[in-house]
């Protein structure tokens, strides 16, 4: 292949069998970790901790950290707040370091977290993201999160917008079948997004709970440039910060 | 859910997350591994034995039984042939138990096999198949063999198909996201199936070795209303015994 090579991965369970340690990846969990971590660096969080279990959560807490923990729709007692991105307020969150607890987010960081940079993607900052994608002269690897091991609709859509953007460019190619099926996924979606997630297992979920009123603020292109990056187990806005 | 569950796992990496005790699972690998089966059945053979690695392969032939083996499309020297359907002829396995070497079909049909029942896909047999599912009155997990743990279109395209005929019946239900994904994606490739699966990437690694002949007939429906189904460790076809 001439360009770069861009592959989509659909659960971080079979990451392995894409793994490259030279590409960048960008993990993408689209309801709600990585909309809600965009929207922290949108509202100017110093850095943000993510953490997979509550007790790692708790122990945060108790060392003073702010912390925003959630299972099952109820904020932990422990916790500031809840998992919304509605809740990453600048007033909360400015110059801040948040602990953010998320199972699904926290464990596709992790198997990432062998190749080269794992940023977060969202449509938060899709338009940022592929611009800064697009210079950066590397493979990529879009790897969405999914929901306890299976393939989740809301984040292949997303892969398939971000897939389809830079594969625009004569930058990247693919020859990955996964790109194939998102990128045709997000033809169909992308005339009418929202009733297209209206289909999403996660939206039945968050609305079972009452906390999907954030599905539309999650699914608006380009409310922030943030690109969150991993450096050691912290996020941190690649615009802040020389790399 | 007032319906049977459907559900389709795309790799069987990740076949725990939806693996249901009681439940029917198809065993999808058009390219070639459940064409190939089904062809054989529809050509008299009378049991087929999937078997992993071609170190077993080769026990099977030192025990006298008739093997199929190849690797990067060369017919090993100790098999009888190689794994392409067009193998299957009726004066080579009417009657007999066939040896077939597959690595992904025998890793899906592993895993599938703490279910209800294993039965095995293709277009080949897609309407006998879809005729028996609805009479089963079970929950069905569509599973899609893949290549080497990653997501094949090939194999999404046939779950597609065959989640689409099921959902027309009101005896099946469906939230899954991947059901929602192959929908999709047989909506796009029904109108000109060979022409959608030109983007495979099977098809590539078929078409550089000269085993691209197949494609065609792995993708014409209903040449055979044979159904093999797995029995201990040796697939039957379901039409010849009763169960």
């Amino acid at each position: 292949m001439s360009g770069h090579n861009l592959q989509v991965c659909l659960t971080p369970t079979i990451f392995d069998r894409y793994a490259d340690p030279d590409a960048i990846v960008v993990v993408i969990d689209t309801l709600r970790a990585s909309s809600a971590i965009c929207n922290a660096f949108a509202n100017g969080a110093h850095s943000l901790i993510p953490v997979p279990s509550l007790d790692e959560a708790r122990e945060y807490k108790k060392k003073g950290y702010m912390v925003a923990a959630e299972r099952d729709g109820y904020v932990q007692d422990f916790a500031d707040f809840g998992n919304s991105p509605f809740n990453f307020t600048a007033d909360r969150v400015g110059g801040k370091t948040i602990v953010y607890s998320t199972t699904n987010g926290t464990r596709s960081i992790e198997v990432a977290s062998s190749c080269y940079r794992v940023v977060i993607g969202s449509f938060l900052n899709i338009s940022s993201l592929e611009e800064w994608l697009l210079e950066q002269e590397r493979d990529v690897i879009l790897l969405c999160a999914g929901w306890k091991g299976k393939v989740s609709l809301e984040d292949s859509v997303f892969a398939g917008a971000m897939a389809s953007r830079l594969l625009r460019s004569e930058k990247f190619e693919s020859i990955c079948d996964s790109v194939t099926i998102v990128l045709d996924i997000w033809k169909i979606a992308e005339p009418d997004v929202l009733s297209y997630i209206d289909k999403a297992a996660q939206r039945s979920r968050l609305r079972e709970k009452g906390l999907d009123d954030c599905i539309p603020f999650c699914h608006t292109e380009d409310s922030t440039d943030a690109i969150p990056y991993l450096d050691k187990e912290s996020l941190y806005n690649i615009k802040n910060k020389a790399i």
